[in-house]
């Protein structure tokens, strides 16, 4: 099962909506279950390095079907994936990428957002993420 | 100058319908001045290779302010421009891709398409590209 | 809005000046606001090594908009950015990299020097961004 | 032996006059003995594309110490280096890219010119390369 260009879609307006109610412009990036991309916006003004931290996002929370920021908290100095960013052509480890699942639980894609702090990053994911 | 969001989303909502017209499944990326990405849409069941291709045709058609093909007109084997391809991270050098320019005629970005023959995919371009 | 070479040349001039002035060998690299190269410098005698640092200095202020070293404070080991470095085929994030703005306040591009400490590299990008 | 910064320039200059001269807007690059970059311009309005080519023309002037269009001779199907452009990341082996000699008849660099025919970017590289 992948996520279909409808519900990524629907994914995007939600967390674009989400971004305008907390005066952020981001990057906003929809994978599907292959990691590959399926729908990608720039909010204007948004930061151009966030364009491909954005999709890393993404796709490093369905390389590893959870939230990037716990990737994160693993790879630190001393943990027990030390560097995994050096993988995959480059991950993001920090918060804003999500997994996306479909009514039977099973992950069918993700989202990444990338343009403001983690925290703000990760509740635009999040809100982009409960659209379906 | 460099185009919106909000125009790339109409770009690839035009070059949507015109994709569907024909009933072709496409890849269809929106660049901005920078070259940069600014919106991309991959239509359900659409190549997955198209998916760099798309990206690459419209970045090709910023870089030298031309439609994609007539760059491979003059990269051919003898060509003036023979190998061009291997510049810039790679180049896609057939048809596809296509400048958008705004009133006044300047160049604010370039539409990239993949994912039938290059017929298609430069109509598919074109239609968008005239929805401005 | 990007900068003119014109305006990227008085940049580097002026920067090179004050190397001089502190007997530093620099590389000196101007982005525009696509974050694509406009003009760059490589004092003799310089490290070669910064030569791709300049770069990436300059293509990081202007990623993000502010100051490389900026970006740095966030990006250690337990910090909100760990390893932001993994992005955009590779960020430099110590200090030497300033956007440029124009008198309109518009960032309009990003200088990034590296030759020296860091100190050192963010004084003579300073003295290059306050040409304009 | 190496060009240096000073002589870099000035070919630079002397480039440029020519391309104004017959109307182009080029990207120009100059490398050093080493094949590293030591100064580039992009004269504005010029393709973006060109950026990387000016620089890989130089490159590939340097590297074989012959014409950039001189390896493109041979880079044909069937010919002797065919597709020697996929090393040393990339070559471009149409005309624009010279090496540049020191009074002694030592190759101390290259110049790559990119932004025209390559006709006009050859004749322009051609005037840079006499500059010294």
């Amino acid at each position: 099962m992948n996520i279909t260009l409808s519900q990524a879609e629907k994914l995007i307006s939600a967390a674009q909506e989400k971004a305008r109610s907390i005066e952020c412009k981001m990057n906003i990036a929809v994978v599907d279950g292959g990691a590959n991309l399926v729908a990608f916006a720039r909010m204007d003004g948004a930061w151009l390095g966030s364009l491909d931290i954005s999709i890393k996002k993404a796709k490093t929370a369905r390389f590893f079907d959870m939230n990037s920021g716990e990737i994160g908290n693993l790879s630190q100095p001393g943990g027990s994936l030390y560097n995994i960013e050096h993988s995959n052509g480059g991950l993001i480890t920090f918060p804003g990428g999500i997994p996306i699942k479909n009514a039977e639980g099973e992950i069918i894609g993700a989202i990444g957002v990338s343009g403001s702090s983690v925290e703000n990053d990760h509740a635009v994911a999040s809100a982009g993420s409960e659209a379906l």
